[in-house]
């Protein structure tokens, strides 16, 4: 079987929305990365970090979904990472109300011996520098996914170019294409984003799809329309598992392949919406997405004649 | 032959965008939606008023892109509507600088009587009493298509539900199916818009494409991703014109047929926005729009088996 490594954070989420609002709860770029990941037929190792604070069942949670937590390090003494946002009213924006890093703050990644051969390693949004660990660590991999923020745009781009230039395939959100593009058109920032090193882009633009570029050929995806969002939070993330765990499992790095793979990435963002955090995600079945594509499906599916 | 009736305005526009700005040039919905529907095999047939300040050669330019002109009303003494928008440099907001109806505020619009039978009516953005007009001239037609604007909801609220509960398709931007339904959710949206009256919504996202909502079956099309974007004057309503000449042309008004015409229009609007007002539509090819038609099938052309 594959392996996929994920490097992300596992974290506490408390957030608010116009549906309501959350203590604190179970979230983290890689919790939800690997909720989706491992619903593909590919073993998925997590490497994070959590404090002492970090409850035995939610780890529980995780092995029985099908990860392997050999690589989530808890240091005792500390505190689990921990983010709390507010959405405003249209769903896409939100404010940051607090950001503890506390374990993060000098997190060092192991990849444990088991992954360190893996055929895909999901960096998951950290700092660059953890990031550029683990690219080191499984230098023998067939794919390197990078997500990314603008927050390392800010504070950490020299770096952040170091990790761009090593990885082959970047998933970012449209904003983040053009303030690190410095271009409007996603097709232009595109353009520049290849010529830093990834040979496939996936600009994520929320509701509104995602599209794929590989050299000249350029593929989108819709976000499926849907009634109600509940909680955005952590879409990007799921995204990103769906893909890479799609990609883990099927071993075709193809670009016909890849769009498969963000079609599932879509697929499963759709459910992580449904919920506040984690929680659907956490109980969506694989006949769940099955049917779910089937709507994907629909939705682009046209005949014309040429 | 099939027949097209098209009302709309023909205008005066004066537009600055980042790239450049314009005097006086051609514009208006009727315009923009005749020049895009006449490339179908049906007979276009235009209602409108200008005034004496019109220039001959835009009425021969209409006429030499194949569009019947004898239901533009000419009133010498009168002034052609006139606009003038500025837009911001995301292309996605601008500000209306002037808007001088002339003519247009006394406009009581005649449709020829070779039109009067026409299979399809497109009602381009114009005064929901002008628009009532034009569909009492038009029972028999199979198929009545509505375009409006927010302009109208906020000023002649009362006449434009009139209207709605009149046609078989409204075709409206996402802000706009907001703030008609007062739904945030496009999904919801939709739903309230077809209990006023169509059985067809297509709601219009610009860059993000468009969506085709008939009871619970949705279809959605991208806006072919540009590396850059003109001026987008006029681009929903050569979307409206590619969508109403391809049904008028194939005289098929099912939910999988709308589909093709939403790519079609797709695809017009897509041309539209490379020049400043309606100069790129003026020279447009068949050749060009099918090629292009490839390029809108490979961008959303994916294979999974179930």
């Amino acid at each position: 079987m594959s392996k996929l490594v994920v490097v992300g954070t596992v974290a506490f989420d408390a957030i608010e929305t116009p549906f309501g609002k959350t203590d604190k709860i179970l979230g983290g770029a890689a919790t939800f990365i690997g909720l989706a990941a491992a619903h593909f037929n590919t073993e998925v190792g997590l490497v994070s970090v959590v404090g002492g604070d970090f409850p035995e069942n939610y780890l529980t949670m995780l092995e029985d979904r099908g990860m392997n937590i050999e690589g989530i390090e808890i240091v005792s003494e500390g505190k689990t990472f921990f983010w709390s946002g507010k959405y405003h009213n249209d769903m896409n924006t939100r404010d940051t109300l607090a950001t503890e890093l506390n374990v993060l703050a000098d997190f060092n990644p192991v990849v444990p011996e088991h992954f360190k051969n893996a055929n895909v390693v999901m960096l998951g949004n950290l700092h660059p520098a953890v990031q550029l660990g683990v690219i080191e660590q499984t230098k023998d991999a067939d794919l390197h996914i990078l997500d990314t923020m603008n927050f390392w745009m800010d504070s950490a781009l020299d770096q952040l170019k170091e990790v761009i230039a090593k990885v082959d395939v970047i998933t970012i959100n449209d904003e983040e294409a053009r303030q690190l593009s410095r271009e409007y058109s996603l097709v232009t920032a595109a353009k520049k984003i290849h010529e830093m090193g990834p040979k496939f882009v996936v600009i994520k633009k929320g509701e509104h799809g995602a599209l794929l570029f590989h050299n000249d050929e350029i593929f989108f995806a819709p976000a499926l329309p849907l009634e109600e969002v509940f909680d955005p939070t952590g879409a990007g993330d799921t995204f990103a598992g769906g893909f890479a765990g799609f990609l883990a499992a099927s071993n075709d790095y193809s670009f016909e392949n890849m769009k498969r793979a963000i079609i599932y990435g879509s697929n499963f963002a759709s459910f992580a919406v449904e919920k506040f955090g984690t929680e659907r995600m956490q109980t969506v079945t694989n006949d769940e997405i099955s049917k779910r594509l089937e709507q994907f499906k629909a939705l682009t599916k046209f005949e014309i004649l040429s």
